[in-house]
């Protein structure tokens, strides 16, 4: 009988739960509906319920959950969450700690989604900067081994750092952020205004909705206007992550996200930008990667957050 | 007898030394040239010989050096420094150590500032921000009670995150970054390039060095172009700290360094500017201030430097 963590990740639709061995192997998965209308309870329990099901006779030693949102880490309890409407103030810790009896702990997304990437990415590094692109642009940071949470939880907001001074609306309520030019649906927006009526993306766009993936579809065929965009995207983040270099002196990059299965579409041009934002120190050790474990790096990070969090 | 810690700030005209107390207290100091071009050597022997002459039979438990430039933190080498021209790899804290025989440790003057502001600043935070206001535009952080190094010891540069795509070039061989708009000598020029031959501050300039310090007495005395070129600063400084706030979400701002002495002229501006680049958080605790030590920051931080890198 060997013991296993659980991670899960929790969004406004699913919540994914995968139990993970000391290797950072997911030996057993499942996918439950947040149905969050019902209440956190209600989640508590179809989370132990299924995670009776899939553990096989297994201990559980330790819980974690990442949610999008504010989350108080140390007291593990959701402050609010844009995808749990309703959700305030809920002590989700204390409640998974009464169910399981295990230490349990419960993380921001993206600052989980870093912690997986550091402890089981391999990318031999204590100075590590995460970043995940899609909808939202969110960012997550460890330095010297050590998971930046700031003195008020919210450490790590990469999407809504300044790119410019008067810039374009953000959902946030701030104006000019990364995330208001590069986030998913800025690049798909910008699609639809340039491309050509005769385009391969406009072709694509009668047959299938437009996306970033059927974006990058387009520029990997060749298609001129979706090459410019990821290119125009890559200079973007390249500037902001400038900032996050001379501010934080990462050795390794990780980008993570759906955008970022783009590939070198938007990893070259954001490392050919980086440079122009970072300082010259005779060998630097930096280098801009693509996740290499993917969806998996919440489940990952959860797993093993009450670590440092429990 | 009681003892003390020694620390030194080494510039590339003089360096400070400060003996101070278990409370922060700098009990006795001196001040010695550097004389760069006679080598490590001779720094070393006479920063020696001066705390000989200073410390008053105290015994001496620790020594920390302050110093601009790259530094190799856990190794206390200096790796290069524009102010010590011609140093290279000096191997600081073995030399010190082995003349004084007590733990020794050499640091980044941003980052020593910082971690002296931090230790003895009294701000009742334990994730703070430090920058410095002055020829250079440096920065430190500490989050969580620990100082910010990164992975080439090279984090904190604030001066050089950058503010605009393609702006106005900076000695460090970037374009558009904070330094390049808000350092002393920028000030000074704008003040040159805008003052009317009538003003306030153009008959200041008739009988002293134009200086932060004068730019500041006009502004105060109300010349309008010197109060602008404070309040342009301050819009600009709000926006790049609007970045650390989102990355690191510390708790306390500290401004130092000379233009800093300008007071609320230069830190209000700043406040209202950081407004507009801070996701709003109910409850967030944050708050931009006026260095309490001033001057004495950086030999405080030095002498404690040692129980963190020592």
């Amino acid at each position: 009988m060997s013991v296993e963590s659980l991670g899960v990740d929790v969004g406004g639709t699913n919540a994914q739960l995968g139990l993970v061995d000391g290797q950072g192997k997911i030996v057993a998965g499942a996918r439950i509906p947040t149905l969050m209308g019902e209440g956190p309870e209600s989640l508590v329990e179809r989370i132990f319920a299924e995670t009776l099901r899939i553990n096989n006779h297994r201990d559980i030693s330790q819980i974690g959950v990442g949610i999008a949102g504010l989350i108080d880490h140390r007291k593990g309890i959701v402050r609010s969450s844009p995808n749990l409407v309703g959700w305030k103030d809920v002590p989700l810790k204390e409640m998974l700690h009464e169910r399981f009896g295990v230490p349990v702990a419960v993380g921001n997304d993206a600052n989980v989604i870093a912690w997986g990437e550091y402890r089981f990415g391999g990318y031999g590094t204590e100075h590590l900067f995460c970043f995940t692109l899609g909808t939202g642009v969110g960012g997550g940071i460890v330095s010297d081994g050590r998971l930046i949470l700031g003195a008020n939880d919210a450490a790590g907001e990469f999407g809504h750092t300044s790119l410019e001074s008067h810039g374009l609306e953000c959902p946030c309520g701030l104006a000019g952020c990364l995330e208001a030019y590069v986030g998913a649906k800025s690049l798909i927006a910008m699609a639809e205004r340039r491309a050509p009526l005769t385009s391969r993306l406009t072709r694509l766009a009668c047959t299938e909705e437009l996306t970033p993936q059927v974006l990058a579809q387009a520029a990997k065929e060749g298609d001129k206007v979706a090459q410019r965009i990821f290119a125009e995207a890559g200079e973007r983040i390249g500037r902001a992550l400038g900032n996050v270099v001379q501010l934080l002196d990462p050795e390794v990059i990780v980008v993570n996200g759906g955008i970022s299965k783009a590939g070198d579409l938007i990893i070259e041009p954001i490392r050919e930008s980086l440079k122009h934002y970072t300082m010259p120190l005779s060998g630097r050790r930096l280098r801009v990667v693509r996740s290499k474990l993917g969806d998996r790096a919440g489940i990952l990070g959860a797993s093993s957050l009450a670590e440092i969090l429990g």
